[in-house]
């Protein structure tokens, strides 16, 4: 029997991320990161079987294309080819147009790139990667899978911004929420782990890696999410505020500030690099509060001071919580951090189970702690987005 | 035995309210409204023992002291000037320099006005109506109390915004918190209806009115709020968005939108009116709900779900609760809000008593339901303002 492999692309501006996956569990044969488009350095690096390799991109333009075209050669080398079965492409933006993953045609890539207007870095990216890939991988079917498309199943008193309604029907300025494949992947896994079928569990979702955000889900749906419009919205991230008091940006253009220096500071010198003033990074933030760094032990209390009021907002929308479930870099590794959170969250009676927090580590998910007031579990799953692209992908087959 | 009647003047920058208050009881025995300063047509009015009377201003300029003249004639052609023992001064912006209400001298007035960056509409106004009451009253002792100063008890990592430490550093960014008085004064009021003492007590207080805050109280103290380094920050509100994506600015900035356009908006035309798109009054989209007003049944539904979603945020930094106090305009009158703020917080075991929150309007306190999950009732206590600022005044005489 032949296997089911879907090569997955995640293509940014100046960057595009690859992988092939077996659809069947998951696994992931290569890895790849094309980066520096645009410039004359551009370098193209792979993993398999452990050992790296990396190619200058030696084309003086579309460095997109020759990256894929680069791809193809060696899937071939590799011996992947006769096992791809479907390209699955990450698409940030999908707008209220898609609400789950399809298969990519005319129309689809052009919906994708109208759709540029709410994610100008991004949606051209991905539609740049997906017409590479149409052209490297003509016979093969290709996929778009949306970050936004999880939570669309949101009610309307969840998206609707506070301000006026013209700003939703004129720009189609609302919620959207990103990190959907992420929130879904977990919670599927988390079902399966406690045995419940999804479409009877509560769950509040947090993934916490350079950028976060936390999911409220109800009978396994997305209601609720804290990233927004944009992603800069919601949770304190590596660099980045989240929700702000609008108050400041006003104050600081009236202050001589320019537009670009106010949203430069607020996506790019804020979150963990900006209130430690040393760095965007968890685990150096970690290590600076062993030494006393008051910026760091400051940063560290107010990110999960933070999360922790996201995680007590978020039982509103639900009618009962089976789990909390930590995912994403910070929130599979640092059980500092999630002992914190955990410790904020004593009034809905959660206690960490030091054991379980401790091994929950390096890709090992499990229970790390209990609310018998709420009767829920709080846990770590690692997350898989590419795993959720290829079986979607090759679900459409 | 002679009175404690203090005059309470609160001067906006082209308004002034004043009342005499019993500083025993919370009488007020006159209270008044000087509007359209720096017009033409500005007027003075008050109410006396149920009577109505209103005066034109007939000067050219400085309508601040020609109305303050003016109510040292009052205070004497109604006899109350051997009975007035201070003039109260509710001042918007204490900044971190004052943590509780002070004498006036001239250094104080001076801090007063420095703190002007800080709310450049509100404390120049203040500082004119101090001037012009030292001027007019020049032997009674005169007292400044701060919106801000009740929650200069929040911890660091409450207060600190997730954004460069140095905006803190070099403009004082960070969350100042207002409506104080009105959160010291329900809180107050509610742990002797519940016959605990203050020290001991630990509630979220919900002001409700025009302008919205919520606010953890632990152990007396504010710990957290959610107005921020602006009133523009937190709950949504009769024309204010609150809290916001910051991309959503960036957005429109790049749309061609005017800073004054956008936080015009953000100010003036969002909340109640923006989402309704027909008023910022409570009691107008209630009504507009009834006759099956969709805009507006969606502003009540995102205004009641995210007042919810900061009552459920808050029990973070509590170690229990002992009572939710609803106050202001809507939060004292308004039954169906409240009410469905209840039904959001089921998860927490709230159960709304019917009776009780039909009996607490119009200036009547009550429990209007409980939580046995969280051993906690839910409340409704009259706010006053005035009261405070005139026990507080009395008190450091």
């Amino acid at each position: 029997m032949s296997n089911s492999y879907v090569l997955v692309i995640n293509s940014g501006s100046s960057s595009l991320k690859f992988a092939v996956i077996d659809s069947k569990n998951g696994e992931a044969l290569v890895t790849g990161l094309g980066e520096c488009f645009g410039l004359p350095e551009a370098v193209l690096g792979w993993k398999y079987q452990g050992k790296k390799t990396e190619e200058a991109i030696a084309a003086p333009d579309n460095h997109h294309q020759h990256a894929i075209n680069r791809i193809v050669g060696l899937m071939e080398s590799l011996g992947f080819t006769k096992d791809l079965v479907a390209v699955g492409h990450r698409i940030v933006h999908g707008g209220e147009k898609f609400t789950s993953t399809v298969r990519i045609n005319d129309e689809v890539l052009t919906e994708i790139e109208n759709l540029s207007d709410l994610a100008p870095l991004h949606n051209p990216a991905g539609a740049k990667g997906i017409r590479a890939a149409m052209q490297a991988f003509p016979s093969l079917p290709q996929f778009a899978v949306f970050d936004t498309a999880f939570h669309q199943t949101m009610p309307q008193k969840a998206f609707t911004g506070a301000i006026a309604h013209e700003l939703y029907e004129k720009y189609g300025i609302r919620r959207y929420g990103f990190h959907g494949t992420s929130h879904y992947f977990v919670s599927r896994e988390a079902a399966k782990m406690l045995n419940k079928s999804i479409d009877e569990s509560n769950f509040i979702t947090v993934h916490l890696g350079n950028g976060a955000s936390v999911c409220a889900i109800r009978d396994g749906k997305s209601v609720d999410t804290s990233m927004g419009f944009t992603p800069l919205a919601g949770l304190m991230m590596g660099t980045r505020s989240g929700d702000l008091d609008p108050g400041i940006i006003e104050f600081l253009l009236k202050k001589g500030w320019t537009q670009e220096e106010v949203f430069n500071t607020l996506n790019k010198k804020s979150g963990f690099l900006g209130v430690s003033g040393l760095t965007s990074d968890a685990r150096g933030i970690l290590e600076a509060m062993e030494s006393g760094h008051a910026g760091a032990k400051l940063a560290f209390e107010v990110f999960t001071y933070r999360v922790a009021k996201y995680i007590g907002s978020y039982l509103i929308p639900l009618d009962s919580l089976d789990a909390i479930i930590f995912t994403g870099g910070i929130g599979e590794n640092s059980l500092d951090i999630r002992r914190e959170i955990l410790t904020n969250l004593k009034l809905l009676g959660f206690v960490e189970d030091v054991e379980g927090n401790e091994a929950a580590r390096f890709g090992n998910a499990g229970i790390i702690g209990k609310s018998e007031l709420l009767n829920a579990v709080a846990m770590v799953i690692p997350t898989n987005e590419e795993f959720v692209i290829a079986q979607q992908s090759v679900a459409l087959l």
